[in-house]
Formats: structure tokens, sequence, C-alpha cells
């Protein structure tokens, strides 16, 4: 299978990688003129390419017409996770980029014990973890992690631009697949779909009130009491497997 | 909620909590005469208990008759896991107990990087992790963790225990769903399912063959390359959310 590589830098016909990837595919994969590699705009869109030419920290392609690439999902999933404790949002972000999310957004509330601190340099650090997972486990667009945001209400906010909001709480709710049924996408869109899961406290009842009357839909998870960095991957893995994305 | 404990000494309506447990109701949690907790035999029955009595790390109980733990999924899952290298077998072990997993199986194969070391240690740990982990998600059984299988030959030779062996493999298979919804359990019995996933290098194509010969099915989980870590979850949460276990 040839190397993937992300670039934006794709126009009639050519393209050019740089940096940290020129120098891998240079110096690391040591690839020589004429080599195949495929380069995705990030914009789910990819493009089988031709070595032309080496240049300082830098890669210049031949490249043939784009087509859409196969590993996109057909649904666009946001995880919204309440902010855990540790490094189990970088495990979060790593695996929900292999399963498919398209978009992490952190946030604080009630019952959070982490606390929020230099997030803005800590956003980098995370939007490179996604950056890294989308480039292993060949997606075609680079997902991103949003700054946290600073409480639950700022996250019920955000629900208006979803088709179906799952707000996943211990007590119970509607199964996942009947919920997903009922969602209907804008037209020639693919479905929105928000996974609002807890950190290690879980969530405030008046919490569960207020995603309800901002039209999130309550799921459970079964019986078993997930962690808070199992519970959106768990969601995610259903979501996809129900929408046929995982097979 | 009541706290949970595991113990299988629970005859005549009484019932004897030890060691670390008996400390951790005793000390930490400075229980007192009369209270209550949930007390599980490890065999998925569950009991009410209220302490009668402290004794030298132990706590004695008048146990209430026993009911079914609700917390056991109505599918018998068996992982068995290419050895990964790292902590991740730790991973495994953790979110697929959470994630109603019964069995976990690591195995040494072909492209396997990990290497035998120390094994039986090891594995005293990996069960604490279990046992750990099974105690946080409050499941009904102990899952437990085997000693690693020396070879893919040694996992193929278990298969003919299972109803249905799911092998996760690259070059894709059939759906999961088709493959559930034609699984039929022995009469009177739980679904025996067994989830194959390979450590970080993958199956040789022969490792492939040899599982379809044992009675293996083949199954893809989509475009995007799943972790050694990352792929065992994805499919136990799958079979769950197709079988009713994850709402």
């Amino acid at each position: 299978m040839p190397h993937r590589y992300f670039t934006t830098e794709i126009s009639d016909g050519t393209a050019t990688l740089r940096g940290a990837d020129a120098h891998h595919l240079a110096r690391v994969m040591r690839a020589r003129l004429g080599d195949t590699v495929i380069l995705c705009d990030g914009n789910a869109v990819e493009y089988t390419a031709t070595i032309t030419g080496f240049g300082d920290e830098c890669v210049a392609f031949r490249v043939e017409p784009g087509y859409p690439s196969a590993a996109e999902p057909s649904v666009e999933v946001t995880l919204l996770a309440g902010y855990p404790k540790q490094d189990k949002l970088e495990q979060i972000i790593k695996h929900g980029v292999e399963l498919g999310a398209a978009h992490i957004v952190p946030f604080f509330s009630r019952y959070c014990v982490a606390a929020p601190k230099k997030e803005e340099q800590k956003n980098e650090r995370y939007n490179r973890i996604a950056a890294e997972a989308a480039k292993q486990c060949g997606r075609g667009i680079l997902p991103d992690v949003a700054l946290p945001l600073a409480n639950f209400g700022a996250v019920c906010r955000t629900f208006a631009q979803y088709d179906l909001v799952l707000f996943c709480y211990e007590c119970g709710g509607a199964p996942l697949r009947d919920l997903l049924a009922a969602a209907k996408p804008a037209d020639g869109e693919k479905l929105k779909i928000a996974i609002v899961t807890g950190a290690e406290g879980g969530f405030a009842a008046e919490e569960a009130e207020m995603a309800a009357k901002a039209g999130a839909r309550t799921v459970g998870l079964g019986p078993r009491i997930l962690r808070c960095e199992t519970a959106p991957l768990a969601v995610l893995a259903s979501v996809m497997t129900l929408t046929g994305n995982l097979e």
C-alpha cells in the first residue's frame, strides 16, 4: 500500500509536500523520483501522486485527477466529551479519530474533576494527536479538536447545529437504533450526530434536564457503568455499526 | 447506590468478605453494623447483604435471597487478542471487561512484535486488572484472562467451542449483523462468540486461511485501519450493540 500524506497544496495537476512529511518521505522512506504516494487534501479527496522533484524540505509531485476518499463515514459525528483527568482525553481523541469522528469538543461541566489549565497550548497538542491518528488510520479529513467549552450551557447552545444529539446518561433512555432510524439529514448533507458524554463525575440532574430542553435525546448504555474514556468510543462504535460504517 | 463486592463465601443466609475488600468496607468506607451492600458471587447472582459483625480483616453479613445480576450480557464473548506491545493488553482487558467480555485470551502469532516474558507473573496482574474493572463497572461475573497461547494453531484449535468465531481481517468479509443474525446458540445456553484480532503486525495470509479452515468467519471493520488495541473493543461494542446489550 503506498504511503499517504495530507497536503493542501494541490492544483493544476501538481502538488507539494513540505515540512516533517516531506522530510519523512525523502529521508526516512528514502523515496526516489517516479515513486508513487497517495496525497489527501484533507477534504476527503485523494490523489495518486508521482514524485517529480526534491527541494529543500519539500517534495514536488505530478498528480492524477482526484477521487473521493473511501475512508470517510456516511455520517458526520461530533464527540462532545466532558473533560477527563490524566491522559484520557488523548485516548478519546486518538481512538475517536480511528473510529470515524469528524470533530471533538471537550467541555467542562458541574462534576468535572479536571480544571482548565493552559488550554490553548494543550489544544495544539490535541490537534497534533488527531492529525497523527488521521494519517495512521487513513482518514480523508483531518478531524479537529476544539478549545474546551467553559460550561454545560455552552454545550447545549451548540445542539441546534446537529440533526441528532445523543446525550449519554446513566439513567437510560431510548435505544440508539430507534433514534438513528428516525433521524433525517438536511437535503444532500450527511447526517450530523453529536455524542455527549460526561467526565468522571457524570452529569448533574439539572444538566440532564438542560440537555433535554435543548433538544438532546437521552440514550442508555446498558447496565454496565462505562468509564468516561470508554463511553464516547463505545457509542461511536455503536453509531458506526448501526449506520453501516464499521463493516 | 450501595457498594458492590465479590465473594464466594455465601451460604445459608450468611456471607463473609475478607482481605482487601473487607479492609476497604470497614476502614475506608467506615461501614457500620446494619449497613447494606450488594454482594455478588461471581456467578451472576447478587445478594442484598446487611453487616452483622466485623472481625480481624473480615466482615460478616446476613443476606437476603439472591437474584440474577442485571449486568451480564445475553451473549458470552471471548476476546482472542494478538499479544500487543507496551500496556495495550491492559487497555484491552480493562475496557473489554467494561464492554461485557467474559474471557480474554492473548496469543502470539507470526507477526507479533511482543515476545513471551514472565507470562505467569503478568497473568496474575492481568487478572487483577480484570477483577478491578469488573468491580468498577458492576459485572456479575469475574471475567478471566488466560495465559497466552503460544501460536495461531493453538488459537484455531479453540474455535470448536464457540457458536460463532469472528476473525477480524483487513481484507474484509461479511457484515457482522448478518453473521450474528445467522448464529444459533446451543439449547438453553448463551450464544458463545469469539472475537479474534491481531497484534500490531496483523495476520499472515496463511493464518487467515488457517482460521477459515477452522471455522472462523472473516469480518471487515470498514475502510479505516484500527489500531490493535481499538479493534477488539470496537468489535465488542458492535456485537453488544447488535445483540441489544448496549442500551
